[in-house]
């Protein structure tokens, strides 16, 4: 198995993407290839950094970057010879298995969806958000591949949802769940009423709609929204640890006792929090593609890196490409 | 002055309703008269318990309680001898000058909306939340009266957003955000899209869009959003302190030791994170209709209640309703 790694995509790129690449490597014992993507002569000098002596990567040169504000069309037909261009490039010649950047997310996912494909039946494919909840994790789809979406659609994004779900995050026959702002059936936008009778028939497990206050608290194994709710929803929630860090900041001020005190709840906070933090969930994979990208935070750490390398191998074990592309034939026949 | 409360409304009615009614009585020595709206003989049960004489208050009885799962529209025309059609009948004829529900948020918007009529010039009146950020409290509008939206409505919460910010928040010049999904004018769905040029002519100050993770990091005072999203965001907001005190509780488990740690840190977290409780902010206004009608949570406590009476009195002394009438035409002079 070979994963491609956008070695140039992030904030801290390329400091911490070379570096948890190579801890991905050292902690899976070198069972798949590296392939770092980006400019060589500055990834041999982070790779210098470290001992990576021994370790099983490559190294794909690619002397453009695309930055972090740059329009995602323009920018993936202007930069061929880019990290995320490249990067495609050999995940849609099957010469990787699986991509992962923390770059401009639009570029990632424009140049995703058109050079791969995808997975046949899927109209629309979607990012779907590992979140915490009160006691494990759900998955929201679609956090933000698409602004605008049709019923049809987030039948499919809980077909893709609940296989992500079932293999990835062992969730025996999931619970789907439509993002609402009322139980009954008849709540909601246009979207949401159209979708629900769908979302019934369709043969997922569909536990109706929940609402905001149902995701934390882990009604549903599968969140499913359009990416414009979706993509709020995750921004805020990723807010959530950033916001509490300011504000305990604002509380200490330059008090060293505070300060001090601050400092030991931290250590409890973290426990407390687990999962909150987005290092921790492997990051957000595009479903419905032909192949396995997955979408980093752009100020991803190394943590953060090396967790999404270790699920992009997981997700090319299990294949769930392919087992979308039956999941939704399966469906299609059944609606026939 | 004379405002009246919905004794029955709430999960802990009438017993923290009434509590929380006397307490604002007390803080605010008697400036206004409070009319608590629901059965007689349960109210004089709660008054009992305290110490109320002397205290500025009258009782008006509804034999009828709309319970917390009633279809909204169903039971406004069902349960005429309802606390919550009394109350807001009371209000439609001038005989309070404000109307405070933690009941059944669905009908008491329908009553409102339906009995008290629009101002002049508002097409959709709308909710509005106050929310903290990191440094202060912002208002988000709509937080769920209107599941669809039309671009003109989305002004038409601006103006609304904007003179409660400036009044009852003191925010001058208040800046107002557009809730979307990217920065760009080009970025969001259709309704996003379309609301960003008539926002940037209205007179408002129009900030552009803001993301997800701009709301608690008080990118803007104003978050306009549809009452969709808008719903959705705020639940998932009131989910985080239940999320917070659940996450603590499996950490201490049974042990002591840990259990008073928690305790112990129970005390800063609740300095460092004032303002995310709602029970503080005063509840949240239906803006655009003739009066000032303030929903409560569901769970409100007696603090939460008393925040939501002194609320009502700010925004009857600063005539809210007639605010918005003269902005509303002002703006709809400005694009004739």
């Amino acid at each position: 198995m070979r994963i491609a790694l956008d070695a140039m995509g992030g904030d801290d790129a390329p400091l911490k993407i070379v570096e948890g690449g190579l801890q991905a490597l050292k902690e899976s014992d070198n069972r798949f290839e590296l392939v770092l993507v980006g400019r060589n002569d500055e990834i041999e000098k982070e790779l210098s950094k470290h001992s990576a002596a021994g370790l099983n990567y490559s190294v794909v040169n690619a002397s453009e970057v695309i930055e972090m504000h740059e329009t995602p069309n323009v920018a993936i037909k202007q930069k061929r010879d880019s990290s995320i261009v490249i990067g495609t490039n050999l995940h849609k010649e099957r010469k990787v298995d699986a991509f992962v950047s923390a770059g401009n997310t639009g570029a990632f996912m424009a140049a995703s969806t058109l050079m791969l494909g995808r997975v046949k039946g899927v109209g629309r494919p979607a990012v779907g958000t590992p979140l915490p909840t009160v006691n494990g994790t759900c998955f929201m789809i679609d956090s933000g591949a698409n602004s605008d979406s049709r019923p049809q659609h987030l039948v499919e994004f809980g077909i893709m949802g609940s296989i992500y779900a079932k293999e990835i995050m062992k969730k025996d026959n999931p619970t789907v769940g439509l993002l609402n702002i009322g139980e009954e059936s008849s709540k909601g936008n246009e979207l949401a009423q159209a979708s629900y009778p769908l979302l019934e028939k369709s043969g997922l497990n569909f536990v109706g709609n929940i609402e905001g206050r149902d995701i934390f608290a882990g009604k549903a194994d599968v969140v499913l929204c359009d990416g414009f709710v979706g993509n709020i929803v995750l921004k805020f929630a990723e807010s959530i640890l950033p916001t509490l860090r300011t504000r305990f900041r604002a509380y200490a001020g330059g008090n060293p006792l505070k300060l001090a005190w601050a400092g030991l709840m931290g250590k409890t906070l973290k426990k407390v929090l687990k999962g909150f933090s987005y290092e921790t969930q492997g990051g957000a994979p595009l479903l419905g593609v032909n192949g396995v990208p997955i979408i980093g935070h752009g100020s991803s750490s190394a943590l953060a890196v090396k967790n999404m390398v270790l699920r992009a191998e997981e997700m090319v074990n299990h294949d769930i490409g392919k087992l979308i592309e039956n999941s939704i034939s399966k469906i299609e026949n059944k609606a026939e």
